[in-house]
């Protein structure tokens, strides 16, 4: 067995151990002759796993008591829908900042979401510029750029766009927004990779399938005060009072996600939870960023220095055939995963919590001789 | 490994040989070098996978050009939703048949998704008895029973009950009903048993956790003409062209169910196919309900016999203390699962397509044994 380097975007690397972890015990899940995925999600085998999950969470992230962990379905995506249609009452509005393809694609369901259920939108803040149907994006605001209008429903931010390697709070100019409204925070490809305040957020939300497991699984930790004020008047299935009141188990979960989840996390506590992780992820993002300005000449990091994503780390080349060649050359060295994304080109790194440092030097290296080779 | 023979209800057993390959790849599929839960739902290593999942249920199934399959997330329980969502417009109506608990619930979220935009919910037939909250079920109606309203959006009927043990078009007497308007069928606990005639149903739909997958896919076979129809003022998410259009990858599907999935088809396509596998699974059901017919003064099936499940069978013993007995001793011979659902009580056997008929005879021995024993 050959184990790539995979710097795919999502789904995404998986730490190896946790992988392992699966496969040992995949036909015989904890001594009881049947696979994971066998289990019925009522029963202790499964249930005490589904726990553990949630208890990692809390423990790692340090959620307190004023906030619920909640495992849903349908993607990060879905909740662009679900969020307005539990929090805008009728007559009411939410507030959304825009830094990137994912933080316009979350206005654009939230418009339709309240436009169904009598409420509105208003965008507060949007670094995005040109007049066509493409915007670009290569900041984050200041947090005194951005203010939610009075009796705001919530402000609602995406704190790493991934598209665009544009990240929030990863510099102190670039912290997240003191605001009136609940904070929410799409965190879905810069999830669990520092210690973040959970007391300052209503809502911060992740898709499984960057840092912390496969696709299928949506993680929210969210103020019980937020769940509370939800509405009624909306489907028993899309309030969040529904997971919030049955542990995430009203109807069947995704139990082999959560139960993957569990053994990233556990993963990711044995490696010293947060502090170490942070300290691993800037360490990279820093070898990345330093090849890329090592060569000004032939690499160019189009995003502004103080909003720079730890997590993506974008670049051109000075050529569309150049950056051919690289992503070719590349895979032939073992390292995948390295095209950007279709609608703004470049290379693209994703250097998630997996993705191990080794890996991190040696396509530092590579860019290093690329760049010379010319 | 001690593998033992489960008969929960769902998620249940998986196919051995699905799991074993899934097993045999975990780290390296398809000699990428990556688990298939590390891929790209973009790549083009996952996408085979996923189109030859699609292709494989419809030549199973026999699905028509008329139709189309998607892959969806959120269980079952969000289609009872999204549905009338989609399908019900302002000012129009819906009609559903009840025949146990889980017709119950999707009546109960319809009318909240019709409320919410200004249509309604009627219920065409009834097979329910009692007037307290919890009503009994033993039966589904005969398709004289049922008619549609005039202009009903559609007809929806859950095919077969799984905590009931009651199915239709197990018997002749107990055919699906023929309609004018477009029918609907909650098909989670026995789809792919057995042919059915996909061209008179605007939609069948699946959760994956009984028959052919793990937890977190649902599976929609729905007319075309339908899924035009649908309404344009709800979420992009929510809207059924929406995966109609992207090949059900709008949004990161959740690739690793979708990849058991085809695996498990692909199994089911090598045991023969639909009508081999109805003819195993009606031979189960035989022996099982003989074992039950066969000791009348013990065991008692409360369900009629036109209507009794192939998938889920249920039974009683004369007391809870002999039931409690019954699932214990079993539990000691490897038989597990056998429990019947909270909210009903005695045993439920269920026997799905990856139950071997080895586990039935044994299961049968040992009823008759117990009997005997009293």
């Amino acid at each position: 067995m050959n184990r790539v380097k995979n710097f795919n975007a999502g789904p995404a690397a998986l730490p190896l151990p946790a992988l392992e972890r699966a496969r040992l015990e995949f036909l015989d899940f904890a001594g009881s002759g049947m696979s994971v995925m066998e289990h019925s999600h009522r029963g202790k085998e499964y249930e005490a796993c589904h726990d553990e999950a949630i208890a990692l969470m809390k423990e790692l992230l340090g959620v307190p008591d004023t906030h619920e962990v909640l495992f849903v379905q349908g993607g990060a995506s879905q909740l662009f829908a679900q969020i307005p249609m539990n929090l805008v009452q009728k007559g009411g509005s939410a507030d959304y900042v825009v830094t990137g393809a994912w933080s316009e694609k979350a206005v654009s369901e939230a418009k339709l979401a309240t436009a169904m259920l009598g409420g509105s939108v208003r965008v507060a803040c949007s670094t995005g510029t040109g007049d066509g149907k493409e915007k670009s994006y290569v900041r984050a605001p200041a947090p005194g750029e951005v203010k939610a209008a009075d009796g705001a429903a919530y402000l609602h931010l995406t704190s790493n766009e991934t598209i665009h390697g544009v990240q929030f709070d990863v510099s102190a100019a670039r912290a997240f927004p003191a605001t009136s409204a609940p904070l929410i925070a799409d965190m879905s490809s810069d999830f669990l990779w520092k210690k973040v305040d959970v007391s300052k957020f209503g809502l911060l939300y992740a898709g499984a399938q960057k840092n912390i497991g496969p696709s299928g699984v949506v993680v929210m930790v969210m103020a019980k005060a937020l769940i509370e004020q939800g509405r009624k008047d909306i489907p028993k299935i899309f309030q969040f009072r529904t997971p919030a009141e049955n542990k995430s188990l009203y109807n069947t979960p995704p139990t082999f996600g959560i139960y993957m989840i569990r053994n990233v996390l556990s993963w990711l506590k044995g490696l010293g939870g947060l502090p170490a992780m942070e300290a691993r992820n800037r360490k990279k993002a820093g070898v990345l960023y330093g090849a890329i300005d090592g060569n000004p000449g032939y690499f160019k990091c189009p995003v502004e220095k103080q909003s720079r994503s730890v997590m993506n780390v974008v670049f051109r080349l000075p050529t569309e055939a150049d950056e051919e060649r690289f992503v070719k050359e590349a895979k032939g060295k073992g390292m995948v995963g390295l095209k950007g994304h279709r609608s703004v080109g470049g290379i693209r790194v994703s250097a998630y919590n997996a993705v191990e440092p080794g890996w991190i030097d040696e396509l530092a290296a590579f860019m290093g001789e690329f760049a010379k080779k010319g």
